[in-house]
């Protein structure tokens, strides 16, 4: 395969993560030490940067900023929900893609984000491919919910995992101390898949973690959900719950507009706020107890200072391969994780997805790692998620807090 | 001095904080080794526990354990709200209380918690002094809320500081990733005072903060903070507002119970939710722009993983010196922080206070640390703050997660 000589870009797409920034890293510092990469770009808030001709000049940047950005959350050059049409429906922005493309002669793509994003790439993969505009088109995996198809998981999750666990084995803490009954009901992200909320059964693994855990695998039946409830609650005087966003009855409604509907027809008063409140309120309605309800919210996707080691690294190192895969001659891929054990040990292997067959497909939770009374999550899980939240790396301190990279963010002109 | 010979009993009381546990940690290592000590309690859920005659013998407990308690979030033996009659009006728990201490031949009471508990103290203290039964009483302070009277500073609060300035960094991060509009409003515990929103000018002083910071210290005027929301939007298109639980218009009225009334004045739907909550849907109603509601909740109190070293270090000693002073003959006292600084180098010292000097007495931010619009605080206030949440202390992870105390709880017979 012959070497390519051009420019590449980076874009970064979706929802943030505690790592998406560690892979822009691995992609940035890799592509500047490469002979035949003749221009770093960053695309300011993703695709959309591409199409407005928004190109961050990453030689301008200082190294010390660059490898902060490896524990810097969130997306540092701005992200975008921005969906392409296919291009047989309408190919505008495929031709001003190529057109800047050519412009800028960007030889290398690479594209950071969950599902849709893997869609956007894919797209643009096929149609450079179908015009001839030779460019090499990577996909770098990221999305808290783990919900990549193929791969064995995600960089971002074991963050946020981590986060999740972490936090719930503090909340247990808190919400125990008084004498007097309390239940307590953390509302996590995930509307398909509920893999961020089963990382709150480590919590329960360890010690101090939720009494029940609800993902949006299984329908939600809320009287055997309540008669749960009043069953523990006949035990002890504590309870705490973890709940999905995302779960849903048989009949496919969310809580809160199951609840906002019964109230309509009976209560008379609207029941507003989330999954998490909306079961708080209804468990101090019928069992007359304190309860609280909790949004893990933006916390759980952006605690950096909570960020896996394991995480950081691996997602650093996705973005390193793209680069180096891409040079060796690949293109219309994502990099993927494959998990090995050496003695034992678990290990991550990188390796080659088809775009297409990660592009808008959804891997849920399997459903034999869900306890048998949909209480919780089995050893079968515990023993998948524990290697992706170890050790620690965090922004070094600077006055007690966290030194985030501040990068110039120079425009190419 | 003649020394007391006797047992001692600890109590925790009041809202979690990541370090009371700490404090008890001080109490019960510095007891155990002390001669005149009989025998160390731990009352089980504080004033409570003594009523009831349940009393942990901490000298059951392993050392490793209650070191790890150092490490260890929330109110490891049971926290409690009960607030003691006047004696002159009711004294049948000051009887139950000589009573029980007569029993265990208790002499000296160790009492942990915020300005409630430091009038139980005051109360039981002055009981039995009048009662002529020989008994040291000392306040360990403590609170998230920064608010007792007379000390620099409170155990509980530079922690709580540290995650609420580190929480804003990061979702500072989180919100300004889209090049859409976004005003995310951050929902901070403090009734009256302002001590834990104000922490997230740190935030801000480190170049990723919020733009607006509201406490209860002045009164809230809705025109003004609309109007400069819309001020910063016309600027830059991400705003990010901190603004306490409490804050109320010069009418005493909290925002949530203003728009109650308002909505059912003009509009005909319920507003419900908290300050922020109530915030962001005026922003959203106003500027249509996304906006999001964040509360801190539980966490902002119970984030042990983010501890400042200084304020578990202080914690700890507080409670080691609380025993060290009894035993040299103090009573009546609480142990208070007082400030200095030895070549420019933060120190604490610890110092007595008179317990009815703090009882039920709240310190508020001095008006002159709030900025003159009323939009954030001053140098003063960064000053005061930084060196409370210097430094790291978490608990050890075991499997990526903390590893916290597991006390065995033994009621002694």
């Amino acid at each position: 395969m012959k070497q390519l000589k051009g420019a590449c870009v980076l874009g970064q797409s979706g929802g943030p993560t505690s790592v998406i920034n560690a892979s822009a890293a691995g992609v940035f510092i890799e592509a500047l030490g490469q002979e035949c990469i003749t221009n770093v770009f960053g695309a300011k808030h993703g695709i959309v940067g591409i199409l407005n001709e928004e190109l961050y000049d990453i030689s301008k940047e200082d190294m010390e900023e660059l490898n902060l950005l490896k524990v810097t959350p969130s997306s540092d050059i701005g992200s975008v929900r921005y969906k392409l049409k296919d291009a047989n429906v309408d190919d505008t922005d495929y031709k001003r893609i190529l057109e800047v493309f050519k412009k800028y002669d960007i030889r290398y793509f690479f594209y950071n984000g969950g599902n849709d994003s893997m869609d956007t790439c894919n797209k643009i993969s096929k149609y450079l491919a179908n015009s001839g505009y030779e460019c090499r088109c990577i996909g770098v995996p990221k999305t808290i919910d783990n919900d990549l198809a193929v791969t064995d998981h995600c960089p971002g999750y074991g963050s946020a995992a981590k986060y999740i666990a972490t936090t719930m084995m503090e909340i247990y803490h808190d919400s125990d101390v008084y004498d007097t009954p309390m239940v307590c009901v953390c509302e996590i992200m995930g509307r398909n898949a509920g893999w961020l909320t089963a990382a709150s059964q480590l919590a329960t693994e360890a010690g101090f973690g939720p009494d029940l855990v609800y993902l949006p695998e299984l329908p939600f039946d809320f009287d055997s959900f309540m008669s749960k409830v009043g069953e523990i609650l006949k035990k002890k005087p504590h309870v705490l719950i973890a709940v999905s966003e995302g779960v849903q009855t048989k009949d496919g409604k969310y809580l809160p507009e199951l609840f906002q509907e019964l109230a309509k027809d009976s209560f008379g008063h609207a029941q507003l706020g989330g999954t998490g409140k909306v079961l708080a309120d209804q468990i101090h309605e019928k069992f007359n107890v304190k309860v609280r309800a909790i949004e893990f919210n933006l916390m759980q996707r952006c605690a950096q200072h909570l960020a896996s080691k394991t995480d950081v690294t691996e997602a650093f190192n996705a973005g390193r391969k793209a680069v180096k895969f891409a040079i060796s001659g690949v293109t219309d891929k994502m990099v993927g994780f494959k998990r090995t054990y050496v003695n034992g040990k678990y290990k991550c292997e990188y390796v080659l997805i088809d775009l297409h067959l990660v592009a808008n497909d959804e891997k849920k939770i399997p459903l034999s790692w869900i306890k048998k009374d949909n209480t919780g999550l089995t050893k079968e899980f515990v023993d998948y998620a524990l290697p992706l939240i170890q050790g620690d790396m965090k922004a070094p301190l600077v006055n007690g807090l966290p030194r985030f990279a501040k990068l110039k963010k120079v425009l190419y002109k």
